[in-house]
């Protein structure tokens, strides 16, 4: 694991790391806050996954969750969204929405994005390995988060293995992707049209499917542009009511899907984790 | 005045605007943040004047400042650091210290930057009436902060006029640009090689010949990479000392030059802001 770099900041340290993937067959870029701590102490971790075309660095600079980090002593790990690299598949047309930047958090089948694009493995099982490795981290504190595309990565994980995670949230994620358009040509394209392929990485499906978690925490803008067409928060509210999940949607009048919606509900969402993390 | 964007934050909106500058002769972008207030209420309002290679932007986007303003109801705003446009004189060499992104908060003197360069008149004249017209704005209750160059532009205007500014700090400001290198470079470049010209715009000089504030707030990284060649808190510190102006310098063990730095004392600077503020 190679340093890119590192700052102080809010008592901790701030850094960005690179390393050769197995999963993914390329080099990965992520990012890491861990503040100040004693010696021999490990803290929980906080994953949170990033939505379509950001890398590590969008929550990194602009998710404002050292402050609260630093209060709860809570280790926060940023991962890229897809591999990167001049031999991995993009979308054909360069279009944001599939290929780099948006990987969906998903191992792809479908040639040729099959061969970089393992992203569930890779945030499932080879980065907390690493993280595990480099950081003073209690593996047995352990939660999920993310924004959009990142929602629903951090919702379908989260669904997945209940046992690792005490706590599960998002901001305006992607929750039926079976179902809305980012998320049809995203689980079409790797993962081919079998449809009851994709239902492993649809929150909704899952839940109908038979996954559970006790309670989930989804911030949503009500002036988000992607609200009516992508994102669809009444699908997971029904989804939720129908096999007794407890869901905290909150709805906020006026906010967007930009990183001020986030960084303004951040601290909060921090503190239902800390309270879930002891 | 054009808005480029608004988004809600924080119960507050940060927008960027753009309007065709008298004094620079360009179009000319900002940003202001304006928390929730009361219909018919007015403001204290905080200008924040950025560094070298920065715009508007990363202030708005990494300085974590919308939840201290918000909570001490504080109208902030971010000008730009030089006039911008495809007729704007650049650095030669298009170095990151002067012309672009380096305009020093100065009325350039010297061909051919006296044709656009007059951020000082920009920042302390035309932006003020603008922001004024446009925002429920208290003048009678300013005050200003800003990073590097920008620390420079805050405390030379700030000592300019005792009587606007309620609270003057910065972050890891330039303080005696007549004597270091990114000071030097700026001012001959702007104003010419008469140095008695310069004493306006060099914070250190400034007191020296006369110019009082009761009390200043700087916070400085001691890992900043710039600090003994560029910026000197001591030569601030024995300026202060000498005429009893206040001054509360806070060295920061492991804190670099960087956004992390800022951000991690940006509430703390706001507060001091506020207090003073009313």
């Amino acid at each position: 694991m190679e340093t890119l770099s590192t700052s102080v900041a809010f008592g901790g340290v701030q850094g960005v790391y690179r390393h050769a993937s197995a999963a993914t067959g390329t080099a990965m870029t992520f990012s890491v806050f861990v503040p100040e701590h004693e010696p021999d102490e490990h803290l929980p971790i906080v994953w949170y996954l990033s939505g379509l075309t950001c890398t590590h660095a969008n929550v990194t600079e602009k998710g404002e969750f050292r402050a609260a980090c630093a209060r709860h002593r809570l280790i926060f790990v940023a991962p890229d969204t897809s591999p990167r690299g001049d031999d991995v598949s993009d979308d054909p047309a360069g279009a944001y929405d599939f290929g780099l930047g948006a990987g969906f958090y998903v191992d792809a089948t479908r040639p040729p994005f099959d061969r970089h694009y393992r992203m569930w493995r890779y945030v499932t099982e080879e980065l907390p390995t690493l993280v595990a490795d480099h950081f003073p981290v209690d593996r047995t504190r352990q939660s999920i988060m993310g924004h959009s595309m990142g929602g629903h990565g951090a919702l379908t994980i989260g669904l997945t293995f209940p046992d690792r995670f005490r706590a599960v949230s998002a901001f305006a994620p992607i929750v039926a992707p079976g179902i809305v358009p980012w998320g049809r040509k995203a689980l079409a394209g790797y993962l081919g049209d079998d449809t009851a392929a994709w239902r492993r990485h649809d929150t909704v499906a899952l839940i109908e499917d038979g996954a559970r978690l006790p309670e989930l925490l989804v911030d949503q803008g009500e002036a988000d542009a992607n609200l009516a067409e992508q994102l669809r928060p009444d699908l997971l509210a029904d989804a939720c009511r129908a096999v007794g999940i407890d869901l905290m949607l909150r709805r906020h009048p006026g906010y967007d899907h930009s990183y001020y919606f986030i960084s303004t509900f951040m601290a909060e969402q921090l503190r239902w984790h800390a309270d879930r993390l002891g």
